[in-house]
Parts: C-alpha cells; sequence; structure tokens
C-alpha cells in the first residue's frame, strides 16, 4: 500500500498530442503479463536524457547514450522482467538487436530506437520473445490518457501502483500538455536520473534547451529520493517535446517561456519522484527532509542522504518511536561521505521534526518533551529539518521507512 | 542467536596481571541489571585508544581523549543504557563529574579516569544514580576471569552473547596474556574503532609503540566491520598494558616482540570484532567480503563496504537467494563513494562466491549455474571474493545479512 498516493484516474491524465503508446505480454519473465511497451514519437520530436552513474549500468543505458548522441528518436521500446545488466557483450548485442528489429517494423533506422529495460540483473534478455511480441505492441498503440495508464502498470516491476502525473500551461497564448510516468520501488537512489521516467510534452523547444531542462529538473525530483540507498544500473529519465502545441519554439534560457515549461515538467517529474518514494518497498512513512544552513548544496545533500540512509532512523520512523538521537548520529556520519563537513561544529545544528525543535547546542533542546516527539512521528508525513548554521544553502529529499516489508520484498523478490 | 559464535568459557579466558573488574547495578535505564563496570589498573600501567569519527560524538568520548592527553591513567568507568551523546554541555559535565566521584573514591586524580557510555542517545546521563553505585563497583573488584566474563555481560546492550577473547604468547621467554572484550550488536560501521572494545595486556610495551599498535590493530579488526553502516557516537577501542609480566619493555616496532605482540593483540581484536557481527542485530549469516586487485586499500575499501552496506545485498542473503547481479551493482556503486573508481573498467572486475566464479567480462560467468550459485549462499557463513584487476592492493571486511529480526530489534529498542 502507498503512502498517500493512488494512480490518478484517466480523466486527470492529459494525452501528449504526437506521442503513442502500445503494450504487449512478451512472456519475458512471466506469462499473461504486460512486460513490453512501445512508445512512438511523432516525426520532428526531440528527446534528451540523464541515466545512472553505475559503472555496472545497463546494456539498454549503454545503447540509448549512443543513440541520442545522434537525434530524431522516433521509438522508445521499455520491457519489465529483465534488466539487461552485468549482461556484457551478450547484453549490448541484444539491446541493439530489439532496436534493429523495432525499427524494421517502424520503418526507421535503428538509432533512431532507444531501448529501456527492468528487471533482474544478470540475467539474459529474451530476445526472441520480445521481438516476436512487437507486432502486438505496434498493433496496440492509442494516443489517449488510456494508453499513458496501460504503460506505467506495463514498466511496474515490484511496484504495487502504476505511477502518472500530468499537467496543462499556457505557453504564449498556446496550451501546453506535459503528462510522465515513472516506475520503481526498490534499488532507489537515483544519481542522475531514476529507474525509469518518462515525461513529454508538446511544447516546442530546442534541443540544447531540452538538454538543459532535463537536467535540471532531474537534480529537483529524480536526484532528490532514496528507498534504500542503492543507485540501479537502469536508472534513466528521458523528456520528450513533440512541438504538436504550436507554440513558438522556446529557445532562450532566460526567456519566461522555458521556466513556465520548467516548472511544469519539474512539477509533473516531483510528483512521480515523490510517487515511488511513497510506493518504496515496504514504506508505511512518507519523510521530507529539508537541511539549510549549509557551505553548498553538496554538503547539505550528504546530510540529507545520511539521514534517509540509515536504517536505525528509518526503522524508527517505522516504530513512530521519537529515538531522534538516531538522527544526530546520521548527521555527524555525514562527515564521511562529504570532506567539507570534517569542521562540522555540532553546537550550531538545529534539528527539528515539523514544527517541534528537537535539538540544539549539541544535545536536546530544553523546550523538548518526548510526548510531542512521538505526536510528530505518528503521522504518514513527517518532515525533518535540519539547519547547519553555518551557510545559505540548502538541499530537500524524499525517503521512506525501513519496514519487515522491505526485508520480505527483497528476500522474496525472485521467488 | 549468534552466528557460529559462543562465549568462551572461564577456563579458555586467562586473567591479565594488573587489572581488576567489578560490576555493579546502578539503575541506569532498568532496575536489576548489571550497568555499571569499573576496571582498576595496576600502577604503571600504559593505555591508548582510538574513538569514532562523528561529529555529534559522546560526552565521555570527548573526555577519554583529553585524560589520555595525560598519562597515569588506573581506571576505566563504563556505563550502559545511557549515551551521553547529543547531550550538550550538561553531558559533559556528567562525564567529566562521574570520573571525580570515582577518582575520590580511589584516591586518584580525575585526570586518571577514562569514561565510557553506551545506550540511548540524547538521554541525560543520571549521574546521582551511577555515583551511589560506585562503591559496589569498587567492592566487587577481582582479577580472575570471572570478572572478565562479569564484565563483559555487564556492558552489553542489545548484545545477546557476551564478547571475549584471550591468547596466551611467549616474548622474550616470557608468558604474556592478552585478553579482551567487546559489545555491539548494531549502530556498526566503526571509523578508527568500534562501539565498545577494551583489550588488556601484561606486556610491557613504551607508550608510543601503545599508540601505534592500537591504530594498527583497529584498522585490521574493528575497522573492517559493518552491521549497519552506521558509524556510532560513542566507538571506542582502548588497548591496556600493565608490564606485569616483566618482559623487557618491547621498545622498538622493527623488533620481533612488537611483531608478536600485535600479532596476538590483533588475533583477539579481530576475534572481539568478528563476534560483534555474528551477534549483529538480527543476523542469521555472517559475510566475509575480500576484495583484491584494487589500485589502493581505499578503493577496495569502498567496494567492500558498498557491498556491505546494500540492504539489498543483506536481504539476498538472508532469503539464500543467489541475486547476485545486486552485488555487481554495489560494486558499481562504491564509485559513488570513492572518487577514484570512476575510470572502473567492468570488464577486469571478477566475482566469486567461496570458489564459485560468478562474473567477469562485464557479465556472468560462462562457467556458472544458478544451482552452484544457490549452494554457496545456504551455509552460515559465505565468503564473497572481488578481483577489481586493476591493481595489487587489497581489503577484508565483514559484515552480516539483513532480517526482518534487524527490523523488529530497532523498532522496538527502546520500548
Amino acid at each position: 500500500m502507498p503512502v498517500n498516493y493512488a494512480t490518478p484516474s484517466a480523466a486527470s491524465l492529459f494525452p501528449v498530442a504526437g506521442v503513442r503508446l502500445g503494450i504487449a505480454a512478451a512472456g519475458i519473465r512471466k506469462t499473461n503479463r504486460h512486460d513490453l511497451t512501445l512508445i512512438e514519437l511523432a516525426a520532428g520530436s526531440r528527446v534528451a536524457g540523464v541515466f545512472t552513474q553505475n559503472p555496472f549500468c545497463a546494456a539498454p543505458v549503454q545503447v540509448c547514450q549512443q543513440h541520442l548522441a545522434g537525434h530524431g528518436i522516433r521509438a522508445l521500446l521499455i520491457n519489465t522482467g529483465i534488466a539487461n545488466a552485468g549482461t556484457g557483450e551478450a547484453g549490448l548485442l541484444a539491446a541493439r538487436a530489439s532496436c534493429s528489429a523495432l525499427a524494421a517494423l517502424l520503418g526507421l533506422s535503428d538509432r533512431q530506437v532507444l531501448p529501456f529495460s527492468t528487471g533482474v540483473i544478470m540475467e539474459p534478455l529474451p530476445l526472441k520473445r520480445i521481438v516476436s511480441a512487437l507486432p502486438n505492441c505496434q498493433s496496440a498503440l492509442r494516443g489517449d490518457s488510456q494508453g499513458w495508464l496501460a504503460a506505467a502498470h506495463a514498466i511496474m516491476t515490484t511496484d504495487t501502483v502504476a505511477k502518472v502525473a500530468s499537467r496543462q500551461i499556457m505557453i504564449a497564448g498556446k496550451p501546453v500538455t506535459v503528462t510522465g510516468m515513472s516506475k520503481g520501488a526498490g534499488m532507489i537512489k537515483p544519481n542522475m536520473a531514476t529507474m525509469l521516467g518518462f515525461v513529454a510534452t508538446d511544447a516546442a523547444i530546442t534541443q540544447p534547451l531540452l538538454e538543459q531542462m532535463v537536467k535540471e529538473v532531474a537534480d529537483v525530483s529524480f536526484n532528490c529520493i532514496s528507498v534504500d540507498g542503492d543507485t540501479s544500473t537502469n536508472d534513466s529519465f528521458i523528456l520528450i517535446a513533440t512541438g504538436a502545441a504550436g507554440n513558438a519554439e522556446i529557445a532562450s534560457a532566460a526567456r519566461a517561456d522555458y521556466a513556465a515549461l520548467r516548472d511544469a515538467v519539474a512539477a509533473v517529474a516531483g510528483e512521480l519522484a515523490q510517487a515511488i518514494v511513497r510506493d518504496g518497498e515496504g514504506a508505511t512513512k512518507f519523510i521530507e527532509i529539508a537541511v539549510d544552513g549549509g557551505l553548498d548544496a553538496a554538503e547539505c545533500k550528504a546530510v540529507g542522504y545520511a539521514i534517509a540512509h540509515s536504517p536505525l532512523v528509518k526503522t524508527a520512523f517505522f516504530a513512530s518511536d521519537p529515538n531522534l538521537g538516531r538522527i544526530l548520529a546520521a548527521i555527524g556520519n555525514a562527515a564521511q561521505a562529504c570532506a567539507t563537513l570534517a569542521d562540522l561544529d555540532v553546537r550550531t545544528v538545529k534539528l527539528w521534526l515539523g514544527d517541534i525543535l528537537v535539538a540544539e547546542y549539541g544535545g536536546r533542546a530544553a523546550s523538548y518533551h518526548e510526548a510531542d516527539g512521538a505526536r510528530a512521528m505518528a503521522p504518514s508525513e513527517i518532515l525533518v529539518r535540519v539547519d547547519l548554521g553555518r551557510g545559505s544553502a540548502h538541499a530537500r529529499l524524499w525517503t521512506c521507512d525501513l519496514s519487515y516489508d522491505y526485508v520480505k520484498i527483497n528476500a522474496d523478490y525472485r521467488s
């Protein structure tokens, strides 16, 4: 059960002109399961992406990066069940062969196709079954919101809900749509991108600005979440602009139209990223961590992640136990990950749970009462605020608690 | 239930001449529980220590470091229940006051006493109850192996077994004893020391060499373990040399007597460190991770800890599920913690479980069969070997799996 998240209805999901989606059951790991998704883009669409920094990155991630170096992307192919990561040279050949097969079907060149995989690592991709199912994907293509919902279901692995988000804004008098989907629940600590996130808009925007926007948006959305601190081999965040809205092409990052589109894309991506945390494996609580007063954003993020990754902090949240000294210990541990924190003076650090001041001057605040802490730990949404008291930088990230079910899900995942 | 570890019997535990131990029930957090330990050292004893690097280090850690700057330490006072960390100025005053009270009782100066605390963070130390119980500790002092066993029990928190280890060696014709105890089961990822570890020898050795030895031994014992990746606020590892064995004082690190003593101390400390992992909260498996072929020891350790700290790897061990792609992903994630790994070529990396080659050339080894992996994951002791294939450095560390009981223990700890 996700924490305060349900899949939006088809009525609140706006389709994107120039984007059609189709799904099929290829029998990749399980039979009778929709596990293959095709996204077809209209001619003239622009695509930009950011990917995992894990050196053991998956074969499809490597192929995506090569194909995005050219332009004219017209199709995305996404399979679940097998990650095609840790598969060496054979994995690269399989990813390329799936692109070739789809390109042949659609009358494109191989390099106009982007491949994505998610699932078990170090297992070979069942290429033949995927290729056989491509015509079914093609005949299922549809451009309405039902197409988005079906695709959002088909890309799930340990997810318990499909994740979609949508916005409509006006840009220079033209209505513009931004709609996206994501998947992910475990092995979530994106570094430059998330497990899989796809956001499309019908806005017209130049290729360089689209590439700038995908990075800016990733840094305030998918790069701010963690379920278990494990960066995946397959993280990919893709931003598509079909240009079908007919707005004057966005051509300067300094202009209001760029900011308006970026904010809408960031709102959709932020909702999708938070949905991953809300659906985090075994999650019972959604926790926002805001760190202010750092010398730079990097040390604020290091403090945030030290809190977000501490199993002791996460189990205390699960238990609604205000054992808040564990958070102080985690703040101190950030110094191991971030050299500038070596001279952190704990006497300037302040810690709040929601509006309750918990710690200052290196210890428990005089005004703090355990009953207040217990009250602040009880809800399903909790805000942890830290002020490092040594600068003006800040960072904000989202995580979830660590429950019995996280262990159960990950001990059982393959069986 | 610890993994293949039971407290050694009194008969296999050699007391150390010049060291007496006494315990008492001070009612620090619970009544009728031995929670206070006094270790009394003969005049002329030498003491060295290493401590947590966490900036939120506990008050007793700060006092220990100040008192060790002088010499002539004659008593150690250890309480469980309350960590006296995250307690600000009041915590420092309480730690110093406990030293003063004990010094007055024993006729010492305050600076001849070292204080240690372990337990819940951010709660005030109940100084009055501790001071009241000091005479009971004093009258309980005994120099035999029962004294060590009683103390090893009295310093436990979430530990399920008392941890002691002992060796006898000959140095220049004189019998020399090395005996120690440790505690810890959670918040375990020591950085320069462990939760609490005390090792004493009756060997005579100069103060500078004792200080060198405590660092050398920590680096191959307590600094090589992790239960949950959380570095504690209270980690302390103390090495005591009473000089009562009557050997010619060890005065050169280049001589065989230094190496003989260091090896015996390292054997005792290694056994105590491994006992902490075997008794790791909820542990059902003991895992040794050996990383070879790195450019330097730091990157080998980074790879080892990335594996040891991955909740996905740890839950797979708990399930005996050879979902070994998770280990490849963890190896890749070490690049986030260690800059030299940014250019890691995954094609040179090899991974074994015990003697079974699992992965090479960036993917699954041709000779690997899942049935072999399942067999290798089944036992309660597992060796994970990684060869980075790019240098000659190596590192070795020890960890445990992540089970339902870890969550249960840490969700329930204070209640």
